[in-house]
């Protein structure tokens, strides 16, 4: 009988989700005691069909180490407790016999692990021979349980890159504008406190603003009244997702349309339109998706890591490990260096890390020395990115059978 | 007496510009009938204040070939006719003896070209013994009498590359959204169609609308439900300036604020609306700031093409030549290559380079072949980046004397 490993990815993608999935192949195809490598096609929803793509060969997925999105497809779909609806489970049980399935890796964020434990619940309570691990993934970087998770860095890396190249043009000109910077994240800011990286190349955000501390718009406009009198440009970074004193969303207090209909607009056009009825110039960007699939600008750390979250994964399967979650330690903090360990899903799933007052400086609405400490190795290094015509060259699943 | 080369920037930024300002140092700087090079700060605003910097090593300045933005600022000030107010030429007469200017070159658009124009006559009318040459920039791609304008390249190897990382990333979804992704351009759509390149790697728009053609909503939304009825995606690429048949902005038709004030949302954000409120799920996404400003992802082909025509100019005014333009004529059509020649200016200033129906097929919505021929070459070769913890490094005016 075979022993064969399935891979699948869930949630929203990162520019480096397919980096883990590179780092799986690698080490499993080498590993004798696995016969075959599979990847699942959109995650759960596609295993639950038995949608599965064998993978015989390291070369025809080398370009998922710079392809950004899921290449393997992505879903949101959650696992019911199977105490009160099995059904789902009896049909993937079925399928991983079929398919000889005794290692299976789920790489995604917070709800992805709440499905790789509830599998691995469902496997022992059966007694059915296949070993569950999660392999981490997010821009948002709000996973307990792991120093960062993989995907931060990248994401990290094009805000900082983005924001000094937007700051460095605005001072083009002698007189400036407010310009609002509008970076991801509704529940917490840490996306939006990497933008301060740029600073280190002097041309950071003024303000940040994140959503785990209350936004205040009349001291908002005192602060950029007080830099843009001094600097004739003021820069501030915001998330997405700040909210008021009552926890509101900021973006809600939003617009409508010339038809009554309510705008889509986010934050920054919010922020960037009350300034203009203030009397400044303004104008607001929102970074939006290339956030998380600007996969020609990966950080090399980033991208290691990812990989060897992967590769790791698999050992960890061999040893008789299930249920669990790959989580990245930092084992120095003055010469940057990790290892890999496990971290219990019970303490991950429907938990979210918050950025504390140790990242945060809200007196001067800026990050701390501490996070500069923190993020700085995380996106260090540039990696080498193939072209096709001036283009990145991305992996097709076309190119595999079926 | 001394002959003395000046340089300055003017009008929007280009990721390249700085790029020209290289190359006029470069070849200035071991020119033997130049004795020395300065760069004029903010246009021809800092010059009528003689606010000059000299430049006199290229190691100091090598970091140009990857700073976005006007390195030594920018300005929107056009002079007069000096038929009708003199003061201006009088002023930089006078700062122009004072530093012993014998050639000016302006790196600019349309306007700057005007500049060039003026000055040259007026050095006429009145015998002032300096040439003055226009090296052309912007994003835009809007200049007559050139194949195409350094930036244009940089601005369209971002958005391609960018459209195919949204597609990618989008399409990680079984079923998706309509996807509208905003595109620079208030009066021509060259920036717009660049994201067709992106189908060269498989992940392009399905529609492309530019200001040129009149926009009709009635039809975008059948041409919308048509493509995601068969795809369950759509992406559309579409020109800021976008206009209706009676010629009024598109966005403009957008929306006020909760206090009833206009908002400031774009094209994308109207649209995305609209279409939400026809039953769609959307995404309005805005490219904004980075598509002029992306230093670290320009082509090598505009970047080596943006050097040679500042160095060019240098060669054409220790020739004699004044008050024209440096264009760049396309050689051949099969093998790309370009020399540099020398355009008449009054052919350029206050004209606009439209897209025609020979680039872009009006009832496709889409590019023709020979775009993909004229365009492709633009974005060939990425350049070599130096990074500095992670973040490129820019040329600071700081490092030079005053």
């Amino acid at each position: 009988m075979e022993n064969n490993i399935l891979y699948a990815q869930s949630g929203g993608p990162t520019a480096v989700i397919n980096s883990s999935a590179y780092g799986v192949f690698k080490r499993a195809l080498k590993c004798d005691a696995i016969d075959n490598c599979y990847a699942g096609c959109n995650g759960i929803e596609g295993i639950l069909k038995g949608d599965f793509v064998k993978i015989d060969g390291i070369d025809k997925v080398s370009l998922l180490l710079q392809t950004p999105g899921a290449a393997f497809g992505s879903c949101r779909h959650n696992l019911k407790d199977f105490n009160e609806d099995e059904s789902e489970y009896l049909k993937i049980v079925d399928i991983f016999k079929r398919f000889n399935i005794r290692y299976f890796l789920y790489n995604g964020g917070n709800d992805s692990m709440e499905t790789v434990l509830k599998l691995s619940q469902y496997f022992k309570k059966i007694n059915f021979p296949c070993s569950v691990l999660g392999i981490p993934k997010t821009i948002d970087n709000d996973l307990m349980e792991t120093d960062h998770t993989p995907g931060y860095g990248s994401a990290s890396k094009f805000i900082a890159n983005t924001v000094a190249e937007i700051v460095y043009d605005a001072k083009s000109y002698f007189k400036g504008r407010v310009n609002i910077i509008e970076i991801m994240g509704r529940d917490t800011g840490w996306l939006t406190l990497s933008s301060a990286l740029a600073s280190k190349v002097g041309y950071g955000p003024d303000l940040i603003y994140v959503p785990e501390f209350e936004f205040d718009i009349e001291n908002f406009r005192k602060r950029v009244n007080e830099i843009y009198s001094e600097k004739k440009h003021c820069f501030v970074a915001v998330s997405e997702g700040i909210k008021d004193k009552d926890g509101n969303f900021v973006s809600a207090l939003s617009s409508t349309d010339s038809f009554g209909h309510s705008q889509l607009g986010g934050v920054s056009q919010f922020l960037a339109s009350y300034l203009t009825n203030c009397g400044y110039k303004t104008r607001g960007i929102e970074l939006s998706l290339p956030q998380r699939a600007a996969a020609h600008f990966i950080s090399e750390t980033d991208s290691e890591e990812a990989v060897k979250c992967g590769s790791e994964a698999v050992d960890f399967l061999l040893e008789g490990e299930t249920g669990k979650m790959v989580s990245i330690e930092r084992k120095s903090v003055d010469k940057y260096s990790v290892k890999f360990s496990l971290a219990d899903i019970t303490k991950v799933g429907g938990k979210i890390k918050y950025v504390s007052e140790e990242f945060y400086d809200k007196e001067k609405c800026f990050v701390t020395d501490k996070y500069f400490s923190y993020a700085s190795p995380l996106i260090e290094g540039e990696c080498k990115i193939k072209y096709r015509d001036g283009i990145v060259d991305f992996f097709s699943l076309e190119n595999l059978e079926k």
